[in-house]
């Protein structure tokens, strides 16, 4: 019976601990339980990680949290409803993450995965488009390569629209991925007070300026200056930052350092972040030899890597079966994070946590 | 606070009046329900407007206003029903109308977008197309840029078929649409005899042999010739009609009169329906140059304007914010009068009215 | 009133017998009811039909028998569950067979039909989509023009893969609607033992070494020799089957015979499989005069024709309504062969079935 007979013969296991209900029942246990900021969120559109305050960010994580550990919390919440998934910039894994979240939770998906046979193409302009989308859906999820669209068609809509990436500007739904893995990871980092010893230091391997998911990703770690030592940001680049973007991180209460090698701050670091290069386009790729992560870099031990996926040459597949891969726990973890705002967005947090009135 | 940070943050508002439920409440009130015509669409192909009679006209639109009044009409009567929507034409617009009417019945919709990747595409004939359709689906919705498309596949089918634009040919749901929309704003005008000085002037600019919207709306119109004083058809066409096409209209009842100039006659119409100049061609497009509307417009107040969307610069944005704009709570409608013909054609009518037997 | 009008004014007839309901009631009454082999499909991989013994195929056509004669057998049993359709290859008959299967069952689609836009085509890893389906759906059904990406992707699952079509190795859901055809015309024949003049005599025109249909036919009905006297294969190659291909088949008790007229062998045919020719390449097309079928071919009277459909102008449609048709029937019993499957693999046979615990 050769290998591949067995695997087939063989039932399939089930998921291991990290990507487990362990964790996330964990983080449900250490915050506690407050409907109120999510029903803030009710019919409020999602664009930038910069409208997540504090306590709204803590519930959503905890929702997450419960969705994750839970899988069968509620009935179908969202059956009736209709998202409008609207990738103008295709993106399967995206999609896929935000269309099976809807789905998870009854709802009805329309796709627009071809962006040439849309109006839009044909000249029609972004206010009709989301005059159009107010009468077909209850909630859009927008994908584009230009910074402003999600921005034009916010003007005309009635029904709310969640950023899943604009251009090189935001990308707020993977920076609550990415700290959501970082609460089942560490969840007393997330409870108020961090002592000195028990904050940690972040290392992002990219662009600020140049990566949508890097600066939504910092914006939302703002919301915790008090868990985080230091984020050292590890680049080639001369101008890593916007106008004014470094020092509304400073201002926010983040201790913030650029490097332009990655081996040596490696072994400070508790959590390392690493996109993909090619995102950021030639000259960074060029550049890019020696940014990358295999089993035999430094890694502190305890450190943990997150990805947004999908990966390339930087981030070595030696490296997935090692206690530092939480990049798969990551991409798990969206589809619950976007789950809990998904159900905020579209005023149904009542049918999923206790609530006062409503 | 930028103008943006409180878009943001501010919930977002209810859908205005005319897009509201009054309209649809008075429309439902203003008719009397009898399901049998809709009993007898059941099972039926849709490919014409000419299949519609007065009465079945008048319940789909009775119906269609009840759904727009009352979202939560009834439980989701097309679970389990699966709707096969095969744009060989692609067209956002109208996909997402008639799957939007589909997932609000609680349908389930297997969406073909890609005509590049069909059998079609690979030389397999309609009438194989349609057996397969057959076993795999409840209905179809089809467009094509062939004329004939629909009725090849018909020949072949054991489940109905809707027509969502074939050629130059017809579009029955769309005129469907447009009615609808006269039917909210002014129901006295479908309740039986209607006074002479009530009678409406309705003005269209395009070419009825050569716009399919423009030739089932035509057609639709002439099932109530009692309510319409004069059809004034806009062109700048030496050639408007096909061989009989005015004929048939005429003798369905309706006054025509062409003319060539849209701002003289403009004064004298209740209602303007105006189509996206590209549509027909080079030639027309060149002519355009004054068939256009915009805020100084000469229009009668009280005026309203239709179009089927999406436009070009024929329909200037400015008009938005004005009464005259119902073609907002045009494309609105086309979900519900589309919602209330799927649901006759795949028998669910019962579901949804008290009828005698089944 | 013209041929057309009268088709519309028509109700649609209801489906004939042939495709109705009263074979598969035959086919539920000659088979005894087991779950168990059933159960043990839980959580497995769909590779090849070699994975499938003959008790599992008996069990998989009574229950798609079941199916097909109960269309409200049971309510819904896969509400809540994800189906990830994969089509890196586009097939709109196979992916739609595959949805509205999983559709019926009351289960969520998220459909990946466009090959360009997913990170396969970016590079990533076959590992790597495999770790992201894990987290997006309950179950991936996949159809690439590569022989070795399912079994890539199976590597990294954590959920069931149905194979769709893999290159020119196999295809066995396919399969399974040809034996399960084979199973509604002839129940006798998977009972046990068949009388000598009982068995039948299967043509198949085409190569085994090269379509994926045809290997994965001949090993599912090696799991059933003592109901066939001969496998007769058409075919102008050289070379018909792969290396170990034409021994496993003989060892499974199968006799094969090569031929390559078609109509000599006709008129000893109970059987005929009849395959694309345009599939095979340029070479076999050229030499595929002949090797097609018409009304007038001399076809044994009872014989029946298999055809996995989209079909060429090897297959006259002038035997459309002849009762050798089987081809339709086959296509329409695909729908609930896929539908005992995926009830298998996602573990819900409980819910369809009497089990012992579970």
């Amino acid at each position: 019976m050769t290998h591949l007979d067995e695997q087939l013969q063989r039932p399939l296991q089930p998921k291991d601990g990290t990507a487990g209900i362990e964790r996330p029942r964990a983080l449900v246990d250490a915050l506690p339980e407050d409907p109120e900021p999510l029903l803030e969120l009710a019919a409020r559109h999602v664009v930038s990680s910069r409208q997540f305050d504090r306590a709204t960010l803590i519930q959503l994580f905890r929702l997450a949290a419960q969705y994750e550990a839970t899988p069968a919390l509620m009935h179908l919440p969202l059956t009736g409803k209709i998202l409008i998934s609207a990738f103008y910039e295709p993106s399967t894994r995206t999609r896929l993450s935000f269309e099976s979240a809807w789905h998870r939770l009854g709802g009805a998906i329309m796709s627009i995965t071809d962006p040439k046979s849309t109006g839009m193409a044909k000249g029609e302009s972004l206010v009709d488009i989301a005059e159009m989308f107010n009468n077909y859906g209850d909630v859009i999820v927008l994908r584009s390569s230009e910074d402003q669209a999600v921005y034009q068609m916010l003007e005309g809509l009635r029904i709310p629209i969640v950023n899943a990436g604009n251009g090189i500007d935001e990308h707020p739904t993977q920076a609550l991925a990415d700290v959501y893995t970082l609460a089942k990871w560490r969840p007393d980092l997330f409870r108020g007070e961090v002592d000195l010893q028990a904050r940690i230091r972040v290392g992002i391997i990219g662009v600020p300026s140049r990566m949508r998911t890097v600066r939504s990703l910092l914006l939302m770690l703002g919301r915790f200056p008090e868990a985080i030592r230091e984020v050292v940001i590890i680049s080639r680049e001369d101008e890593n930052f916007d106008a004014g973007q470094r020092e509304e991180l400073e201002a926010a209460g983040l201790v913030l350092r650029v490097v332009d090698q990655l081996d040596p701050v490696l072994p400070e670091l508790d959590v390392v972040y690493i996109n993909a290069i090619a995102w950021v386009g030639d000259t960074f790729e060029s550049l890019g030899t020696g940014l990358h992560l295999t089993r035999n870099s430094p890694l502190k031990p305890g450190a943990i890597i997150l990805h947004p996926l999908a990966r390339g040459d930087e981030l070595a597949t030696d490296l997935d079966d090692t206690p530092h891969n939480w990049y798969f726990a990551q991409a798990r973890g969206a589809v619950f994070v976007r789950m809990a705002l998904l159900t905020s967005v579209v005023r149904r947090i009542s049918a999923v946590m206790d609530t006062p009135e409503q």
